[in-house]
Formats: C-alpha cells, structure tokens, sequence
C-alpha cells in the first residue's frame, strides 16, 4: 500500500471511530455495536477474559448506556497498517470528563466485507501507563 | 480462510511467539526483536507514547536485557483472524516469576512477507484487569 493509500485508509477508519466515539461520549453505545462485527473480539481493562463475540459486546455495552459522558475527546498520533481488506489503527486516545482527562492506547482491527464496509474484529483499550500508575499507587 | 486453514495459522503463529517468549523468559530480547518488522509499533503499560520503529523498541528491550526471568508462562485462549497476509494473534498471557503470577491481555499483529515469513507489525501488551487494580488501589 503506497502513502497515499495509506493516508486516505487513515481517513476513512478515523471517520467511522470518530463518529461511533461521538455517540459513545454522549452515553449511546450504538455506533461502536453498528460498527462491530458478530464475530468481534475485545479487550479492556476492566474484563477478566477476551469478549469473543458480538452478544458478548452487547451485554457489556448495554450496561454502559447512559453512563459515559465525555467533553472532548482527541485521538492522538492514529497509524493503520493495512493488506487487502484487514486493517489495524492504533492511536492513544485522551479523553476530558468533568475537568479530568484520561489516555488509553487503543488497537482497533478493522475487516472489510464484500460490500466495502469495514467493521471491527478485534479491539483492545488500555490504560496509557497502567503500569507506572500501579507502580507508583502500590509503594506509596 | 476455513476453520482448518485458521487452526493451521494460529498454530504456526503461537509457535513463533512461543519461542521468542522462551528467550524473553530467560532476560534475551532477540526473539522477539527478530520477529518484529522495520515499522513495528508498539504499546506497553509503560511506555507514555506508542513507540514507532524497529529502531525504538530495540533500545527500549536492549535496556531489559538479563532483566526478565519467567519461571513458567502459558497462552491462553488464542484465537486469530486473518486475511490474506495480514493476521492478528490475541490471548492472555500468564506468566509465573518468583512465586508471582501475572495475566496480561496480547494483540500481535503479524505481516507475511514475499519469502512467506510472519513478522509482527503491531504489538499491544497490557495488565489485564488494571482498570479492577487502579480502582481498588485508589480507594484504599
């Protein structure tokens, strides 16, 4: 894939994250369920186990709606590397809510289907320096 | 790609991180930096930026070298969805150090090359349930 490619891939998946993460910000977890495919798999840091499919999101997400309101959101430094129809974004990604602001590293799998819409396959959200928060918590 | 063909790529996937895994337990980085490609990037639980290059994540594992000894270590529940040349390994990875246990959730992106050799595109470690840790360390 040449950089030009690239750059308009970048584009178009950010567009899709973007729009998904503006309803997620404002409560509703329907953009990222829509975007997500049946056989989707997710990690966050909050689960024991992978999510290993769709149903599985669902009910994770469904006990969310409601709950999460964010003020602004940026996504930082996003890359995708991509053959043929599976790509992968990766970006951090800060948050503001209530005057705090969070970052995660996030993965996001992307698999186009034979109509040309892409739609998540794997997932994962982390906490931008979990470990240094842990280790600083823990021996304080 | 069928259900034997996917079987036949995760255990040729598992197999080559097994045995990066195998050095990385016994404090030698070169495994895995041979398995990464030019453009690796790279998120872990302690890194504040995602690092971007083969170049970056040499002087980051250089730095662990002889620092890392696991006693035992086990993938659980991988599974990975590819399509053609690209695939994307995940599973939780526990890890046995001194009597201490870890679990940490693992997305490995690999690319086949012309010669038909995987190499890792992406890497995303991070503690799997950090989120459950941070909150719980916070309020006490």
């Amino acid at each position: 894939m040449d950089d030009l490619a690239n750059k308009a891939l970048l584009t178009e998946l950010l567009a899709l994250e973007s729009r998904a993460m503006d309803q997620w910000g404002a409560g509703d977890p329907a953009g990222f369920l829509e975007l997500s495919d049946d056989d989707v798999s997710y990690f966050d840091p909050w689960q024991q186990h992978r999510l290993n499919s769709h149903e599985e999101l669902t009910e994770l997400y469904e006990g969310l709606r409601g709950q999460v309101h964010l003020d602004s959101f940026e996504f930082r430094n996003p890359a995708v590397v991509a053959v043929s129809d599976l790509a992968v974004l990766s970006f951090v990604f800060t948050s503001t809510s209530a005057g705090t602001t969070q970052s995660w590293n996030a993965t996001e799998v992307f698999r186009r289907n034979d109509e040309g819409q892409w739609h998540l396959v794997h997932t994962h959200w982390s906490i931008t320096e979990a470990g240094q928060k842990l280790d600083k918590l823990a021996s304080s």
